[in-house]
């Protein structure tokens, strides 16, 4: 017989709870809480789950989930729940059964030849969409400034589909942290509105920093100060796109000349 | 002393709830709701509101709005409303005062030589935003089989940024009607997963279809019957991108491809 944690005062559902609702809580902690098999399937394999409350009927219920549950039921840290504790929990309309908490990948790169830099990019999805597309574009190290939307929020973590636990993510940065990390890299482009420079033009192939800013306000002044910047061109009458698409274009179109080079090359 | 719309119970209300509702009223009717100062603006410009709804004060509030509030108070099918009323027809948190109800825009265009088809693409973000994309990469036309997301939701239109109005739209469609449509384009390209062709190794210069599928089953069996593949090479762990981010890249790889030949003939 399993012992049930059914109560919302459970100390390890108010824990998990702050950790939701919390990014001062989850940055204090260093923990980030994942959802849904394959997400916390993700978490087994890259790290060390701290903490798992689950609902085992609702994880029998699949083939990925049951052996996830054959994977957790003997672990110290596991603990059986209701299927109403855990969508009080949840983030999503259908919960999957389970949830974790899981310590921050503390990885960095000091070598990254691609390097994405969130300037104050606002929606969780958009940050969310940025992160997928930066793995999927060769990116060696995502940057984060201060005023951007948390990267470790639930809403960031559900969208980035488990990229949080194999891209190196630095986050709450200032710029005068963020230099000692990219100064191997001899271009800093902010993507802007205007520029004279389209970004099919740039040679993305050398060591780039690419920066995205707010989906209102652009880039900061302070990024302007030390980047110089380019621009996708538009037809039509939009004053710009969704920012989640300009950092992709820019992302892929570094992709497409790196595997351009390598091709002329071999 | 202007009479004021004060019921939900008044039958423009109700209109105007039929076609925010309802996809089958938006259809029959040919109308959709377009709100806020910026949208009715290109409404205006656009096209002819066939029912305005507005609140005074707050349209006196911002200079733009009150631009708008001197252009539509005259007009016969304008009608003062409370901040209550027009807060339960809004979409947004706060709303900005101005709803109205338009015409669907009918053109077609019989030549263009890039072609945006979406098939079964569900998010309403995803549309909107492949919308503008498509606007901003040169887009003649956009084609939606069956089984997409109603690019005339208020979901869509407000993420369009007012690309509804500019951009010629058919939805609804099955493969057979759009089949006339794109007769003149010898190429169409569906984004799947695993394809021989990467879209940067494609001649994206000539007439061009570029196919979207649905965010978690991609393009249908009758689509593949109709179009060729293409993928987007990707790093890393992820099994896709969102799909937005896919379609625009591919877009903005036909938009690079054609300002280069313009550039090396020119």
């Amino acid at each position: 017989m399993i012992d049930l944690i059914t109560s919302t005062a459970n100390h390890h559902v108010k824990y998990l709870r702050s950790l939701l609702r919390s990014r001062k809580d989850r940055h204090s902690e260093r923990r980030f809480v994942v959802e849904g098999v394959r997400l916390v399937g993700d978490a087994l394999n890259f790290a060390q789950p701290s903490l798992l409350l689950y609902v085992p009927e609702q994880l029998a219920s699949t083939e990925r989930g049951q052996q996830l549950l054959d994977q957790i039921t003997q672990l110290p840290n596991a603990f059986a729940t209701t299927p109403a504790i855990l969508a009080g929990l949840s983030d999503v309309e259908t919960p999957q059964g389970i949830i974790a908490v899981v310590p921050m990948p503390q990885f960095i790169s000091q070598s990254a030849s691609l390097i994405l830099m969130l300037d104050g990019v606002q929606d969780p999805g958009n940050v969310g969409t940025l992160l997928r597309s930066a793995e999927a574009a060769g990116v060696g190290q995502v940057l984060c400034l201060q005023g951007t939307a948390d990267v470790w929020s639930p809403k960031v973590v559900r969208s980035g589909m488990g990229v949080h636990f194999r891209l190196p993510i630095v986050d709450g940065l200032q710029w005068e942290a963020a230099l000692p990390m990219i100064e191997h890299c001899q271009q800093r482009f902010a993507a802007v509105q205007d520029s004279t420079l389209a970004y099919d033009q740039a040679d993305l192939t050398q060591p780039t920093v690419l920066i995205i800013g707010n989906e209102a306000n652009g880039v900061s002044a302070t990024t302007l100060s030390y980047a110089s910047t380019l621009t996708i061109p538009m037809l039509g009458s939009l004053e710009s796109l969704n920012a989640a698409v300009a950092g992709s274009v820019l992302l892929f179109e570094a992709a497409r000349q790196r595997r351009k080079i390598i091709k002329d090359e071999g």
